[in-house]
């Protein structure tokens, strides 16, 4: 049986990363999302298990400081610690579906660095359109907006070292464009089918 | 303004190509595909200047001798010639579009080995499903069939070259994974919007 592919996914908040996942997840087999550990406390709607897996500082640094069977990435993000557990990654990855790790800038350069994956950034049509989209969800105060926004700032910045870079300018453009990368990188020359014969000189 | 990217798409005959092709296609734009130049002559429906254009032996020769305007690749293919216009080829990549060479795999290598194009392969799934296609379509005697099958043979083996392959299964899924391809090689890291801040370090 074939290994999965690891896919990870940046952008910055308010880039429109959860909508443009969420479609393409119910649309594509064989993909499997992997919930993140968080010290973060639950959003209003979100759900333990599902959305995160939500610890305490305590049992985070706990699975932190347990090497090789803890995080395949982690980081600070707005003073809470994120990380993706390597153990079940790597039981979806051998069991051969497509794993997406949902990961910000930092999480994915560590990933990126210790392992092969098929690294996407999505990313806003400017700066000014983030702010805009950021005001209208209108969930944070004028201090933590100025902070997401100088964060995504920094995100965009490192837009470069991403395998894709996706517009998110019209939405189901870009859920169109995930679900093509992923669809993609499942015809690269990883999986030559059985029975083919050997190469020959021409 | 950006130039177009390259493809290049191989299939043996009786693999589906012209299907697959005929309708993304009709679904894409600013995707061209590049019309060879060929010396057989033109099986009925097929129309000089659309599906190729159709040259005598002297012009071809004449074509392929100039050069840098020559031939971008040529091969022969069951007794006939075949060859790809430099010039056609260029004109739709500076202005933008991207082109589509539908080639065998000896001109395939040509291009692979002086330009860096995109190259996709499209396969029957087995050698047995594609000598029952072959002969419902039931152009050829058995000799010729017997040529092309051998043909299809080596030319199999040499999918291992290609940076995508496409298992011609189901036709739908097939037009939906080289539509894919091509809308994934527009979000590879060759297009950064306008206006990103410079990288940053976090």
């Amino acid at each position: 049986m074939n290994n999965g592919i690891l896919f990870v996914l940046s952008a910055p908040s308010g880039g429109g990363k959860s909508t443009i996942l969420k479609r393409v997840m119910a649309d594509l087999p064989g993909l499997v999302f992997s919930v993140s550990h968080t010290t973060r406390p639950p959003r209003p709607g979100e759900e333990d298990g599902r959305d995160y897996h939500f610890v305490s500082l305590h049992d985070f640094l706990d699975i932190r400081s347990s090497g090789e069977s803890g995080f395949l990435e982690w980081a600070e993000v707005h003073g809470n610690l994120y990380g993706t557990s390597r153990k079940e990654v790597e039981r979806h990855l051998g069991s051969g579906l497509d794993v997406i790790l949902d990961i910000d800038v930092q999480g994915a350069r560590q990933v990126q660095e210790n392992f092969s994956p098929v690294s996407i950034f999505i990313a806003p049509p400017s700066i000014e359109e983030l702010e805009s989209r950021l005001r209208k969800r209108g969930t944070e105060n004028e201090k933590d907006l100025e902070v997401r926004l100088e964060n995504a700032k920094k995100e965009l910045s490192c837009s470069g070292r991403y395998d894709y870079l996706i517009v998110n300018d019209e939405l189901q453009e870009a859920v169109d464009s995930l679900r093509s990368i992923i669809i993609a990188e499942r015809c690269r020359g990883r999986r030559t089918p059985a029975g083919y014969p050997a190469e020959q000189e021409f």
